[in-house]
């Protein structure tokens, strides 16, 4: 296998779509989630991500990245979140994937995405967030802090998690979700979507005595 | 399918090893790096961490989020990279995993986890932290900020990449890296480790007319 060193010259002199290719996808595999929001007047958004990553599990937070000077979905997202304080985040399945990217296009501001894409509106227990009903894992969240990242003007929001709805028996003996068992998709870059085939879940590591 | 409505109070009744399995799991698949540094003394370190996420292309940023005050090979890394500035990310393989997931046992002050788990230490062009020679996915990255997180005392550390060492057959035509060529595995909550198959590379989506 013969190696090439990549500087970030180099990175700088590349066209910027081709960048944004290869620097999305050098850090490895993501989770695919669908970001459900509405607006106080109740209108609904709907926008696949990819930057969500566990922050603590007591109390449980999930942590995103948003650009809000992207697209109409995203910036709809992060303005949503923003006035009600509450957003769902719906897991991407093998049957959905190809709808749920379908989110990243430039919908103008009439269209919703639940609409363009088919995905079905779900509203559940009051809640005032769309859930996506074809999602096999649903979680419910309220927004506790919004962290500026003032080196390149994104968003850490911080939210913790109200309720999660799962399939019975998805969950393992230990307490991890068999994430297979409900289809979850991989994304690798901006749009590569894969299946997943379990290598081996390992003990809790120990150091030799 | 069955589905089951879990809230945050039964979040909060579960025991506390399988409520940090569940949560970890819930929001999909993540990547597997191991985080190479050294303190003054050229002491080095190794650790194992699943919350690497894009921050942004340009310039280049690698986001992570650390708990300082879990493992020892943790905390040495955090300490490590505020004292010197520097670190390596080096990409977790089919072929290295379980000595990747090995670094995350408590060794003691003076065990190295290169020696403990047989991974080698690579020096290179003068950087100051040491890569994982097994692997085919390597960074070179800079501090840029620490941003702490003070709802549950954890820091977000923020890189720019300094320089990539890739396999030259690795990058697709469109730039996006194909991460099943070089054997790239995906971690789901604290210890499952998965091999991917590509189900589709969709293209850059656009709003019907």
């Amino acid at each position: 296998m013969n190696f090439k060193i990549i500087s970030a010259d180099l990175l700088d002199e590349m066209e910027q779509r081709y960048r944004a290719q290869f620097i999305n996808s050098i850090h490895g595999f993501k989770p695919a989630n669908l970001l459900g929001t509405q607006n106080k007047k109740g209108q609904s958004n709907l926008s696949i991500f990819s930057s969500v990553f566990h922050l603590g599990a007591n109390p449980a937070l999930v942590g995103m990245i948003v650009r809000p000077h992207s697209t109409k979905s995203r910036r709809h997202s992060y303005e949503n979140i923003l006035a009600t304080g509450f957003y769902t985040l719906n897991q991407v399945h093998k049957g959905i994937y190809q709808q749920a990217h379908q989110t990243s296009a430039r919908y103008s501001e009439l269209e919703s995405e639940f609409e363009a894409t088919g995905l079905q509106e779900e509203y559940l227990l009051d809640f005032p967030a769309p859930f996506v009903l074809e999602s096999k894992l649903k979680m419910a969240l309220e927004l506790k802090e919004v962290v500026d990242i003032k080196i390149n003007n994104t968003h850490m929001l911080i939210g913790e998690i109200k309720w999660i709805i799962i399939p019975d028996d998805s969950i393992l003996e230990d307490g991890t979700l068999d994430l297979e068992a409900i289809d979850s998709v991989a994304i690798s870059g901006l749009n590569r979507y894969h299946q997943t085939t379990l290598l081996e879940q390992l003990p809790y590591a120990k150091a030799a005595k």
